[in-house]
């Protein structure tokens, strides 16, 4: 049986990405980990659910969780890759970050996931997660939104040929995310100088790596004054966030992916994290 | 002096813009007015608030507002068109019907705005504003949005190669509206084959038209029950959103465009149906 630190160095491997990708994805997680360092609990996941796979082995992926200590705003961040193949003959590959804060503090959840169906084709989401109702809320919006010039990022990216505005099918999505949410397609078409590497090392990883670094100064560890009737909206809608995050990102498709037996027990131990 | 009725009709003559253009707008007024009909009180605007114009008479402008009776769930409804000629040699012509909702309902707002600041181009503002943290509230989206699939006419619009989506530069404005609101650039190029009239006759109209046939059905006259706390909240959030639209959509721009002495005379008006 691995140990823990072995089960962890194998989550890190991304190993059916690029080099760019694994880098930014290992990038990412080690600046959380390191930040946050004493205030995160180690992963306890049972061994079968940081790693798993279909009977076939053609689908395979790998969870990383870790809580936050009792004193923590963090509730938890969650790693994750997966890996498909398709019928095609070519690979489905998500990789995502996310990380939850608990209601003693009203700051934004972080979110990135890179989905790529195709070699020359990519769709990225990336955004810190309001936790309150933007309009009764003007402030909110002006602390993490506004003020912090957070849509730069979007509008930068806007600028590449290649991408463009991606409109998730879920209703549900657009209206959880910001308004200075990055939720784009990017498409390398018949590019022959350019490829999807060369975007997410040269254009994708500086931004997020930089949205990471605000989440953490300004959203994380910015000690926060919540009073208690606050509290417990707060924790409502989170709530409703993490069930429907459930229920629309993984309880459609790990079934699909995994076979019901598999998806039934990474999903049962998930739900524990979210429901918490 | 000009009659109720005259003012009306110049209102309704909107005098600058395209007649696939004119006769949508006049087409929508009408169909609010003719369905709405006896719970609308008359335009009761001062005829100088009805017309005005800058000093030299570069930019005009024209509103039609007219508000529910008490037993009415509309608030009251709001046309408008402004021209105004540009130093380059062009025009801006904007066009716009709102219609706001009381407490008494929780259903959305209806928004369009046309906004041509050339003959080849056009941003199309097309929603129904939610009144509720649609992540607070899952049914309210499931209902006015998601049951009703409300997202085909942007997915409609948006097959067409002249539309790309519009982000507007007001992170409040992209927060207010839903997740399925049209909010797109039309850009005709060099097209010689189409044009922004035909865009507008053959795909604006009839989406625009159907969209307002579902609010005034299943919004504006469907009797809804609402409890007293609720209202509260409803007419709190409202009077952010009323009090935004005049900050961000019409303090900034009227000066500019009509100088300070008109600009108050108008605002000082609509500030009163806005905060009514």
């Amino acid at each position: 049986m691995s140990s823990g630190n072995e089960l962890k160095a194998k989550f890190l491997e991304f190993p059916y990405v690029s080099v760019p990708h694994r880098d930014l994805m290992v990038d990412l997680v080690s600046s959380v980990e390191s930040r946050a360092g004493s205030s995160l609990q180690p992963c306890t996941l049972p061994h079968e659910v940081q790693h798993f796979s279909n009977s076939t082995a053609s689908s395979r992926g790998s969870l990383h969780i870790r809580t936050g200590t009792s004193s923590s705003q963090i509730d938890f961040m969650l790693g994750a890759w997966i890996h498909c193949k398709l019928p095609s003959g070519g690979a489905l590959n998500i990789t995502s970050l996310s990380a939850y804060l608990r209601p003693s503090t009203d700051a934004p959840h972080f979110l990135m996931e890179l989905i790529q169906s195709s070699p020359t084709s990519l769709v990225l989401i990336l955004d810190l997660t309001p936790r309150k109702d933007l309009i009764a809320y003007p402030d909110y919006l002006k602390t993490y939104y506004e003020d912090p010039q957070l849509d730069k990022h979007r509008q930068r990216l806007q600028m590449l040929p290649q991408v463009s505005p991606y409109f998730s099918p879920s209703l549900y999505i657009r209206a959880v995310v910001s308004p200075t949410a990055i939720m784009v397609s990017i498409d390398m078409g018949e590019s022959e100088s350019a490829s999807i590497e060369g975007i997410i090392q040269d254009h994708i990883s500086p931004i997020a790596k930089e949205l990471l670094e605000f989440w953490l100064d300004k959203c994380a560890f910015l000690e926060k004054s919540v009073g208690d009737l606050e509290k417990v909206s707060l924790a409502k809608r989170d709530g409703i966030i993490k069930n429907k995050t459930i229920e629309i990102d993984l309880a459609s498709s790990f079934p699909r992916l995994f076979g019901q037996e598999v998806a039934n027990r990474v999903l049962d131990v998930l739900k524990g994290y979210y429901n918490a």
